[in-house]
């Protein structure tokens, strides 16, 4: 659902298949030093995420700043984690500077692993890189059958409700579930009116804030449309922008995620320790402990068929559920190619030249 | 948090103590033939909500809907619940037509005690009346040193982003978490731009909506403010209003509210099954499964301080975080009593009257 002023400009795009893009990806990862087997789950995270058209957390603004940070020593490309505490539906996880995108997938997997047996798992980590798009973590549930939730609390970027500066970051929540002939359901929100990547985009394809996205630098929301040319004029406003419009529940979601992520594994939110890294929180409800997974699965179907199929209100093409227009995305990308901009295939052609790779083949 | 234009005006507050109004519900419960236990408990979850400020979810807004459901035959008033599902970490409960808040403590407990089992319990109940405000279920975790959760799903009120009929219910979603020194972390919020009850509770103090809190009849969010004078003239949108201020997060929000509460008991939501009733997700997390209780207190207390003593923006007066104000309310309503509408005190006497009950005392 990624609104139309954020897709690249039709002119600046070049088209590369997902198969060109995850083995550049994997290539790039192993010569940051990364295990094949960590590298090729990194560039699946990724890929995937472009594939759903999720931009703003795929290759395209993720991919440069992840390279940056294993060469400047911030990330540790050895594979591994630590587990700190665990008992029979829970575990932490030191993840020791990994980056998210490589020690995600396996909390996820355990949290899976731990709701077979109790019927919930959670999974907290610790210490880490950049997750991604949490959705993909919370899809590996739905994959197998299961609910997936996922909690971020990572940096410091919102400010709350009434607050002068930013003492939160976009703090991201996701879920998926399955269904049986509708595209699953996948939800991946950050809690704060926009994600934090969409106004370096904005900056990049050259689109305005619109009302309520923004702060200024006394943490009044900015409620008229500008455009942005510097990062730092701003700061972010929780979901609902004002008061009177919400935003104390962007906030409080944001809380929310900080306390499931960060507080439960035993860390420090940012507001009291820069540096500390993502936290995340990985959780796996099984649904047969609850109920028939074929009548889960039914259910499913008739929710999101009847908000698919629902009347549009005047003016407005059709209705979309989350996780709809990401699947179309992934069938229409698969056929056609997914678009970069002319900008990050520069970019790979600077990194795959002086990794000695292979520069990323495009498709026209 | 409750805006100012929501409070009851002062020329019409008549005030009672926390043990005359437990007293009077209490017997209300009884008189309509629940046992003294549940009688009790259901008036802990409403006399406690009006403590905390929450009049949208008290006595005032609710009680009179539960007498009118329980004399109508639409809520069962034994004793009782049956266990449909149960694994180590989870249960399923049909609720055969209790109301809500005499089955949520239980329910909540049953979570707590699978939590301290296996570190992580989740209950959910279907087929249930209505749960009042689930930040008490949460509270019960965070009273045994747990981190609780609620999701609700319920009714037909909100209208998906694009569509043009309302299709999900307010969907609450809350969270409680212990602190040291601090009050309490106590988030709970309808996924609605504002909560169902606020559309009648702006109508009986006369306060006008403000923009992007509903749609017209036909799903066109209203962006300027109205007076309300006909509940069924508007539709609720999801916390954002508009596609661009975040609406679909809104309606996400109340999607995972719905898949974890309604879906995942094995019931059917609102909008493929009218009148089936409130489903409820109740979550607890046993902090030393994942990390040191007294550690995570601290971090708790040193979050809610930053955001407590945090500048304020231009114009604002302190910095709230969410169960700061429902503390502070607390204390003051036990001091002073709480304030009620002198139409609810109206209504209470004509109740008490027909019950053949002790009226209400008021204190002046």
């Amino acid at each position: 659902m990624i609104l139309e002023r954020f897709k690249v400009p039709v002119k600046d795009q070049v088209f590369v298949s997902e198969a060109a893009l995850r083995r550049t990806v994997t290539q790039i990862f192993e010569k940051l030093g990364l295990t094949p087997e960590d590298a090729a789950e990194g560039a699946d995270v990724l890929t995937m995420t472009d594939l759903r058209g999720v931009e703003t957390h795929g290759v395209s603004n993720m991919l440069r700043a992840y390279v940056r940070d294993y060469k400047a020593g911030k990330l540790d490309s050895r594979s591994g984690w630590r587990i700190v505490r665990e008992s029979p539906g829970t575990a932490v996880i030191d993840a020791e500077r990994r980056l998210g995108i490589m020690v995600g997938p396996k909390a996820m997997r355990l949290a899976i692993d731990k709701a077979r047996r109790v019927g919930v798992g959670v999974v907290t980590v610790f210490n880490s890189g950049h997750f991604g798009a949490i959705g993909h973590y919370a899809m590996q549930a739905a994959e197998q059958g299961m609910v997936g939730v996922c909690f971020t609390g990572a940096g410091l970027s919102v400010v709350p409700t009434f607050a002068a500066k930013p003492l939160l970051g976009t703090n991201p929540i996701a879920l998926a579930a399955p269904a049986r002939h509708e595209a699953p359901m996948l939800f991946d929100a950050a809690t704060s009116a926009i994600a934090g990547n969409k106004i370096r985009l904005a900056m990049r394809v050259g689109s305005p804030l619109l009302p309520g996205w923004v702060t200024d630098k006394e943490g009044i929301p900015i409620m008229e449309e500008k455009p942005v040319f510097d990062r730092d004029e701003y700061h972010q406003a929780p979901l609902g922008g004002t008061r009177e419009q919400g935003s104390h529940k962007g906030y409080g979601f944001a809380m929310m995620a900080e306390v499931l992520s960060t507080v439960l594994s035993g860390a420090l939110p940012t507001m009291l320790a820069a540096g500390s890294g993502s936290k995340n929180h990985f959780a796996a409800y099984n649904i047969e402990a609850f109920t028939d997974p074929e009548q889960f699965k039914d259910t499913m179907d008739g929710m999101l068929k009847t908000l698919r199929t629902a009347t549009p209100a005047p003016g407005q093409e059709r209705v979309l559920y989350p996780g709809l227009s990401e699947a179309e995305e992934i069938q229409h990308r698969r056929a056609h190619g997914i678009p970069l901009h002319k900008e990050v295939i520069q970019w790979f052609g600077v990194c795959t030249g002086e990794m000695g790779l292979e520069p990323l083949a495009t498709m026209r």
